[in-house]
Parts: structure tokens; C-alpha cells; sequence
């Protein structure tokens, strides 16, 4: 059983509003954690477009995804938050008014005051294969992801797609592998063309088999895969004996568990009051593209005006007691000695 | 008789939030003219804090107000707008639905269909001396700005105050006067130590005559300014002649003109709607610090996300027939082609 954590705020995803919630909550002497699926910040800007150019953050003619990202995470520092990656919260109770005890599909257990869902179009989640009956065996022998490489010491193993998250494996676990077959639907690779390059020389050696077809069937039990069927390009039909299979077909959103939570929704997005950014639950509040208001943009930008809103009313719940003075960075020495600079 | 500048948009104020406007107005292909009773863009960013550091705009850990507005006006140069500095707005007419008739002190008429008012706190204006009866002589004899250093050629020049605006005009003017004295209520001034230094040469040469006191009072006849009586801070009494006086006690703000265009004022604040951040009256909007609405922070990145909100309102107005399609700059090429980088 592992231990609860507490904290003031819990933000749900760190992506570019979750991670500025931090600073509004922080100027106000909130403290937050935050919870994301993927395994790094940054959200859809670390994850869509980290090396495209975005041109409408006010005051940066051009930045990179995962420049903005950057900038944000220096800007936050001086608030130390917490950040749990690969987790995806998965319930929501109320325990406290208001008071949340918040699980990770991981087991971490958050009891915090304030709640804000920054999920941005809802949690980034691995495509599934067109393959009938693939379900049984996930997270047995199929897995949309690795985590611990030695997993897959020894075995033989299907990597599936054609882009660089399947080059990058093909090449990082042939070493260990008993075989490895990698299946694509053409012969042609969106990855890195020094990784295609790599895996080319994998097959002239014989230490990959590469099949161009898609995969029509797996056959094993419990489970356990023993091998797959695939329907090469020619017409012709390969059977290929494997024990794990690793698909990489990129990631979808979903809103996932949030649905789960009690939240009003509409259109799969969460109404909220544009005063305050709370939702229909007092103490959780939406921030960022995963709300909806009239008028409402999905701009970056809108979700940081969102965020220093959300933050006048949730400190009113962290400190129900304490009379909140507005001011400004510009001005203000006690708010530069929080942020380190006075 | 000036002719009438037609535009899509009249922006009140070249403050940040009003530089934002003109970006957001621009990948909707609406073109925009800006006014500010300023002598540069920038607004407060300029004016009042031009060197401080501002730390809350998101993503951008630490930045000047000169730097803020150096970055808004490179944002915004691919929408090539047109500033009308040293300008205040007067008066605003409706002549149709919507359209309007503005013009300004300097006589510029404009007619739009759409005005954005990004006034900030409202218009910088000097503080008037403490004199009673100084009203009188204003715009005559009395100054608070020059426009021609020519019109002071050959003149017995009163100037009053310690800061870097009294001290450069006691310098540049001193060449071209008949005589000048510098009043200023204390032996100590704010202004940069080289311009005090210089101020001090010209006092030892003979070139200056510098007191220290305060003016009581003033004489003159139909504005036209003769002497001035100075309370000496020894309690002596000094009569000073002169026909040209040139206070300058700093700038204060008021909401000016704007509470003349029958607009909905709440505490010299404009209620607007937070979807479209248009006021009472349709086709008038107001965005940044004289908008109010419930939550009203009177922050930068609000005053940003309340222009992107007012651009796609106010584009119906200026192109009632279009379909507008909301794109974003990371992914459109279209949008790019306007920004000039596709």
C-alpha cells in the first residue's frame, strides 16, 4: 500500500496550461502536483509539435513546442512542483468540502483540496491495431509501449509500424531478442532515415526478418500470443511465430476517465464558469482546451488567462481564512522574493 | 479640412493589449489603425515601467516593458498596422450598423466599422501644478509637452520640476532662450546624474537661474503668462518674469474623453461580455485593463486572451458574408502565408 500524498492542488496533464497553472497557483503560495500520461511534460507540445514553429503565444513572434515548453519550466522553478509522469488519474472521490482523494492507474493515492483538469483533448493513448481479438492479449504479450526493455530478453518478438517509434525499438531490443520480425504495410518508413538505414543493415544480416503486409490474426491463449498471420503485399500468406508483440500506430486522445468523475460534460468537454474556471463540482476546476464557455478558442493563450483565473478562487479554498491581496511581478517584492529575484 | 481614414478596425491604445488586437484582427484579414495619447507605442509597459522586469507573461520567464513591446511589434509587422501617436480620441458618432465617426485633438477623422477600446487605465495626462489659476493660462503660456522647441526661440522660460523631462528641456531649450529659471521644490533631483551635472554647469556659467521653492502664484493677462511668484524654501519670495512656463510634474491617468461615447461605465470601468468582450454597444469593444467582468484580472496574458475573443466577433461585423473557419497558426499555411514564413 503506498503512502498518500497531499498537496493543495493536484493538476491533472502538464502540458503548456497545466504547467502555467503552477506559476499563477505559486505566486499565491499554493503548492501542486502534476499527474500526465506521457512520459515527459509539455503535452501536445512535447508530443504533436515539439520542433514546429507556433507564432500566436503574445510576445514570442516564434517559438518551438518544446521551446515553450522550456521557457515554462524555467519560469515555474521557483515553485518546485511535482510532477508524476507515465499516470493517468482514474478516480476521483470526494472526500472533503472540497476535498479529493485522487488514484493513478499506477497506485498513487492524492488527497488534495483543489483539483484542475488541464487534459487538453483528453489523455494521449496508444492506436490499437486493426486485428480482431487483439484486446485478450494486451498488456500480457501486446504492449503499445516498453518499459522495462529486459521484459523482452529472449524473446521473439513482432514489432509492428513504420515510423520512428518502431525503428527506435526494432533497433534498441534486436540485441536481446530471440528473433524479431517487423512487420509494415508498405515498404516505405516515415523514421529517421539514419534509423531506416540501421534497420536495413539488421535485415542484410539476418538478424531481422522484414515482412511488408498487415497482420489479419494471432493465434495463442490466455493471453499469451504464439504466433500471427500476416497477409503480405504479394497476396501471399506468412505465419510467424512470436511471443510478444509490440504495435506502434501512434497515439489517439481520449477523454478517458474523465468521463468517469462526476463533471458535467458537453461534448465531451467540461462547461465551466469563465469567473472562476470551476466546473459543476465545486473545487475542481478546467482549465485549457478540455473546457468549453461561450466564445471559447482552443489558444494556448487562453488557456493561461484561464489558469491565473482559476487560481484567485482556488487559493480561496487552500486557505479559506486568508485575505488574498492582488499584485503584480512588476511591482511587488514579496512576489519577486517568491520568485528569486529580490 | 482633413480627409476621413477608412479602416476595419480603430484601436484606442498601442498598449500591449491593443498591439495583441492588431495580430489576432490580422489572421483574419482585418486591418487595423491604432491611436495613443502617447508619444510611442507601448502604453504602461511603456511609460511606466520601460526598464522594470515583468515576470508573469506565460512563457517568457523575464522581460522589460520595452522588451514586451519591441516583441508585440515584431509579432505584428506582417499586418503592417498604422499608428496615429500624439493623438487622443474625442468624440465617436454612430453613423450605421455598425460603423462609426471618430475623430481626434488633432483633428484626424476615421470611420470604421469596428472600435476596440485598449485604453489601459485611460489616458495619460500631466499633472497639473498645484497654482491656483494655472487652468488659465494653459495651452497659451503654459505647456506641459513641446511640440517646437522655435516656439520658445528668444523667451524668459520658467521651468519647474527634478526629473529627466524638466532637465532635458532646461538643456535643450537654454541655447535658444532670452532667459530661463528652473524651480523645483528640493536641492535634490531624480533626473540622470549627467543631465543634473550639465544642468549645474549651466547654472555656474549664469546660463540658469535654478530655485528652490514652490510657485504661489501667477500673473498674466488673457493667458498670457508675465511673472511668476516663487516661495523660496528659506520662506524669502522671489519674483520671477517670464512669458513661456513648462511644468512638468509627471503623468497621471484618466479615463478621459471615453466617458463621453455612451458606453456602460461601472466605477470608470467597461462591462463587457466575456464571450465577445463587446460592450453595450455593438461593434464598440474593450479589452485589457478598462474592460470589467466577473473575474477581471488586470493582467497582460488576460488583456491578450480578451483580443483573440473580440477578433473573431468582430470579423463578422467587417466581413458579415464570410465564413470563417478557426485555424491555427502551428499547423494552417494558410495563416502562415499571412505571417509571412510559408
Amino acid at each position: 500500500m503506498t503512502e498518500t500524498i497531499k498537496t493543495d492542488v493536484l493538476i491533472v496533464g502538464a502540458g503548456p496550461c497545466g504547467l502555467f497553472a503552477v506559476f499563477e497557483l505559486g505566486l499565491l503560495d499554493v503548492k501542486a502536483h502534476l499527474v500526465d500520461i506521457l512520459d515527459k511534460v509539455g503535452g501536445q507540445c512535447a508530443e504533436l509539435y515539439p520542433e514546429k514553429p507556433i507564432y500566436d503565444i503574445p510576445g514570442v513572434p516564434m517559438i518551438t513546442g518544446h521551446g515553450l515548453t522550456e521557457a515554462l519550466m524555467e519560469q515555474i522553478k521557483p515553485f518546485s512542483p511535482t510532477f508524476h509522469l507515465n499516470e493517468m488519474i482514474e478516480t476521483v472521490e470526494k472526500i472533503g468540502d472540497p476535498e479529493f482523494r485522487v488514484t493513478t492507474n499506477a497506485g498513487t493515492v492524492f488527497e488534495c483540496k483543489v483539483l484542475v483538469v488541464a487534459a487538453g483533448g483528453g489523455s494521449f493513448q496508444p492506436k490499437r491495431p486493426p486485428v480482431p481479438g487483439v484486446e485478450a492479449y494486451e498488456g500480457k504479450s501486446v504492449h503499445y509501449a516498453v518499459r522495462k526493455m529486459e521484459d523482452f530478453r529472449g524473446k521473439d518478438i513482432l514489432i509492428v509500424g513504420g515510423g520512428d517509434s518502431a525503428l527506435d525499438w526494432t533497433l534498441n531490443l534486436n540485441p536481446i531478442c530471440k528473433s524479431m520480425t517487423l512487420v509494415h504495410r508498405r515498404d516505405d518508413f516515415r523514421g529517421a532515415p539514419h534509423s531506416v538505414e540501421q534497420m536495413r543493415q539488421l535485415v542484410a544480416s539476418g538478424k531481422l526478418d522484414l515482412k511488408i503486409g498487415q497482420i489479419t490474426e494471432l493465434q495463442g491463449d490466455n493471453g499469451q500470443l504464439a504466433s500471427a498471420t500476416i497477409k503480405l503485399n504479394d497476396n501471399s500468406v506468412a505465419q510467424i511465430k512470436c511471443d510478444a508483440m509490440l504495435p506502434f500506430f501512434g497515439l489517439t486522445m481520449k477523454l478517458g476517465p474523465v468521463a468517469n468523475w462526476g463533471l458535467q460534460l458537453e461534448n465531451n468537454l467540461i462547461p465551466v464558469d469563465t469567473g472562476t474556471f470551476e466546473t459543476n463540482v465545486p473545487g475542481i476546476f478546467a482549465i485549457g482546451d478540455i473546457n468549453t464557455y461561450p466564445g471559447k478558442l482552443k489558444l494556448i493563450l487562453s488557456g493561461f488567462h484561464e489558469g491565473a483565473l482559476m487560481a484567485q478562487k482556488a487559493v480561496k479554498y487552500v486557505y479559506p481564512d486568508k485575505r488574498v491581496v492582488f499584485q503584480y511581478t512588476t511591482s511587488s517584492t514579496n512576489l519577486q522574493k517568491k520568485l528569486g529575484v529580490n
